[in-house]
């Protein structure tokens, strides 16, 4: 698209870290004027909606501590430099859940945060689900098994509250009519 | 809850902006490993899905530099410092869609990335619009007047990439059957 962007003028980095980095761009906005823009940097997720035969999803709960709140979430993780998105779903979902899925399929690509956040996050439902159990990386992070219907009901009543889980949960409930 | 959590041992503040701050906190996890959690730091904000008498709902296409991308959102904004939730919802309906709504109905509460982000976000449905028309702070914000259900299938094909969009339609559509 030649739609009119905000061109950079400068870049001022700010940090470079473990999960995120932070730098700060003076920008010219189409009208002429300048302004600010500071941009959060995040390599990006998977998270995977994991649904066994009998319409069962599988959930995890854990600790967060940027919200200081447990949470009930979708498996998810962080794809790792150079990682495939297959390979990153299959690593989550053995690791968090203990779970191989003989398939996959793509429910949406999303922006958590686009105002200042480059994270962008690829929702899948895998199904075909058989046990497989890995080493946990993950601390204190505990396994929930729900129907999924039930899991669309905890999201409209507030008990879900992550973007992730939400959409995730919508979507395959949506596909699979729960 | 009396739940283990994650206990901070020291703090490093990174940056103090406009709109993020960071920090990096050493915590001790439950077992007493000790790991490095970096927090961006956001002081919330308020999306809304503004529905007509005649079920349309009200939208904006607007370039996020962060994604590189133009991309169509519900209005949204940030809480000012000491401002009421409704009174941003309503600063942000006039600014961005240029109506005042006469009812507002909370449809979820949400955190866009809690690994590592603060952001919570409040959704509402707002209905009883009137023309409310307001100098507009926002440059290039074009609105965009679709069906309810036309905005629920943009969800599903991909075309509404951004999280407080996707979960405002969904839920809305969800709550007025669309």
């Amino acid at each position: 698209m030649s739609e009119p962007v905000e061109r950079t003028i400068r870049v001022q980095r700010i940090y470079d870290g473990q999960v995120v980095g932070l730098r700060v761009e003076e920008v010219e906005l189409p009208s002429g004027r300048r302004t600010i823009r500071e941009i959060v940097e995040h390599r990006g997720a998977v998270g995977i909606v994991p649904v066994t035969q009998h319409g069962d999803v599988l959930l995890v709960r854990q600790y967060r501590k940027a919200v200081d709140q447990w949470l009930v979430e979708i498996p998810a993780g962080t794809i790792e430099p150079g990682e495939e998105i297959e390979a990153c779903l299959e690593r989550e979902l053995a690791e968090e859940v203990g779970v191989r899925a003989g398939r996959y399929k793509k429910l949406v690509t999303f922006f958590p945060s686009p105002g200042f956040l480059t994270e962008v996050l690829h929702i899948y439902l895998a199904m075909d689900l058989t046990p497989h159990v890995v080493d946990r990386e993950e601390e204190e992070l505990q396994v929930i098994q729900v129907p999924l219907a039930q899991a669309k009901e905890m999201v409209h009543r507030g008990e879900i509250k992550d973007a992730k889980s939400i959409i995730g949960i919508l979507l395959a409930a949506d596909l699979v009519g729960a």
